[in-house]
């Protein structure tokens, strides 16, 4: 049961995984500030938390997350000034969120049960990974209601090919999990009930691995993503070389060698 | 029947879309400098046209269209300059037609009912969808006669994987519709007789929405998406911002919380 | 037969296609410093070679290449520094040699006949086509030794969607030859014995065409990739006006508007 009384975002740990769930599915899990305010604050807790390795996001109910809450935004067209200044916030909040997960330094797996759509899709897009139900749907209706769904555009272009991030934009069509994952958005497509189990599954494997190792890497694969190859390489470079003389690094190419089981430091 | 008195590109309108279709099939719809023309007016022609709220680019006869055209530029190498002036302002003139596709306010749809290679390639990748007969083809195929797609280049890399792209542009080999969807060049593969209904259907569908929406949005997607990730969202919220104030934003939104019919502002 | 005495790297002409070997089976072909060192002056003696207009790169055994020497990382462990100045050394080795596969003139076809893991995923990756066996498998398994695959996701992110390679790096599970092929980061997928066949028919039928056109036009398309949507159109509109007006395109053009077979001009 969950109610407003209920924390709208709720952290559950299993072992070294966050296992982050959106809890307000009579809202459809929508992006209130409340919500955002909520999502912020959990990813803030797992970011400073060094016994969390990985990171879940799941949600409750038959939607993953519907996007901005369009109630609340409608509610605000009544302030002084039409609602400018809380919708520059809400936006900014938004946009601190998404890249809240891409650059939290443990990697974000979203476990995707239900309809994502609009800035709920780009909520899944902005994960790393992302386990699907096959009955999920991603779609950017933005389109249905004058509101373009531009910043969804961001997390979709860096996901997906260019032409099936503008069919998604400019039609509003619901694309299923299968398509999703033809497209790059979606890395497994699974049956309901195994989505959660799909996700902490993942999920456990990269705990399983040298956190230092890990953050690492995905620190240095989204810098040298946005620069051109010289650069690319001198950052990549770079970071190879602090992942080489870590002391993780030491430990597991020397088992790798020894034909042994790498222990790693626990930090 | 067409012949070269008539004008090489016809527009055509059905209620807010432009069909603008390439009209000289004996010459495979080559991008002669006069057909060049004949499309940047027409695309100057659209982008002033506040009537017009989304473009299906279309063409006559077994080719959608062959790329450059070769007799033409054959003859100026008898200029004085071997042709070097005309060859710069041709590249310069199509160059320009191909980003005045990207950068038109509406949405266009390419309707590609037959062989698209060289520029005409380049004329589909630059176009937001594209719709293919089954039978149609893609194909970069300079490389047989000593002049690389080079420029095509820059429109399928933009479209494509890295890796599809450079086997177009090295091998030359024609592309089959369904291939080409695969990898993302292409949104939907219909019979030869459904290419004109399905183009005209989907921009009927984007034309019903609000033109303010989907004009700020493909303006918004093109900028954001040259971006890194930061200037990414800063732009992109912005347009937001703009977006959620504008008047069919209100309306549209509003129409969804009172689960009504938006009505759009016409301009 | 292969020992320590042979060089790591074999080079056999075949008309105008360099093919080169990696040939250092028992050790997996493993990119020691040796290797590197070879395979740098390798591509530094088929850059310098006008006679050659393609290469295919090949490797002998069952695995194409397996990433770095971990025995040798291992070893310089010892030196006084940790091994920093040796890794900082081999890093920048590795990353020459990746970039010079993409600098280089000629395109270069990887036959991939087996597993290419961690670097070895990454040269095959910065080859501009990839063709691989059916069993061949591709795998960035850097996580299994606390050493993230930083370096190979350089040359990954620019070959597959976002979230396909995020996956590779941070599962390390092998990807079979058709799910990389699905990911765009292998063109042909071909039974084992006939992938050298394949490259070098590949090869072949690049090293048929105009050599200034064909390296035009890699460098050309590589340059332009990089760049924003009007500059890229500058440059790639100024290397076309540079194409055309070389004795190959003049005689490529003509040849085709007379129906007749292009003489291309020999170097």
């Amino acid at each position: 049961m969950t109610g407003e009384n209920t924390p709208p975002v709720t952290r559950r740990d299993e072992g070294a995984v966050a296992v982050l769930t959106l809890d307000r599915p009579a809202a459809r899990n929508s992006l209130s500030r409340a919500m955002l305010a909520a999502l912020q604050a959990a990813l803030d807790g797992v970011a400073a938390d060094p016994g969390i390795r990985a990171v879940v996001l799941a949600a409750e109910g038959p939607a993953f997350c519907a996007g901005h809450d369009l109630k609340e935004i409608t509610a605000r067209r009544a302030d002084l000034d039409g609602g400018a200044a809380f919708f520059t916030e809400t936006m900014a909040a938004c946009s601190t969120v998404m890249q809240a997960v891409v650059a939290l330094p443990q990697p974000v797996i979203a476990a995707v049960q239900g309809i994502a759509t609009a800035a709920g899709c780009q909520l899944a897009a902005s994960c790393d990974l992302v386990v699907a139900a096959e009955s999920a749907k991603f779609c950017t209706p933005g389109v249905d209601i004058g509101l373009f769904c531009t910043t969804p555009g961001v997390a979709l272009a860096r996901a997906v090919p260019r032409k099936s991030a503008m069919e998604m934009l400019l039609l509003g069509e619901m694309v299923p999990a299968e398509e999703a994952r033809r497209m790059g958005l979606v890395n497994r497509v699974v049956p309901a009930d195994a989505v959660l189990p799909t996700a902490l599954d993942l999920a456990g494997r990269i705990a399983s691995r040298s956190a230092v190792a890990v953050q690492m890497g995905k620190r240095g694969f989204n810098r040298q993503a946005a620069l051109p190859l010289a650069e690319a390489y001198d950052a990549a470079g770079r970071v190879m070389v602090e992942n080489l003389l870590a002391e993780d690094a030491a430990e597991g190419i020397g088992a790798f060698v020894a034909k042994r089981r790498p222990e790693w430091r626990h930090r």
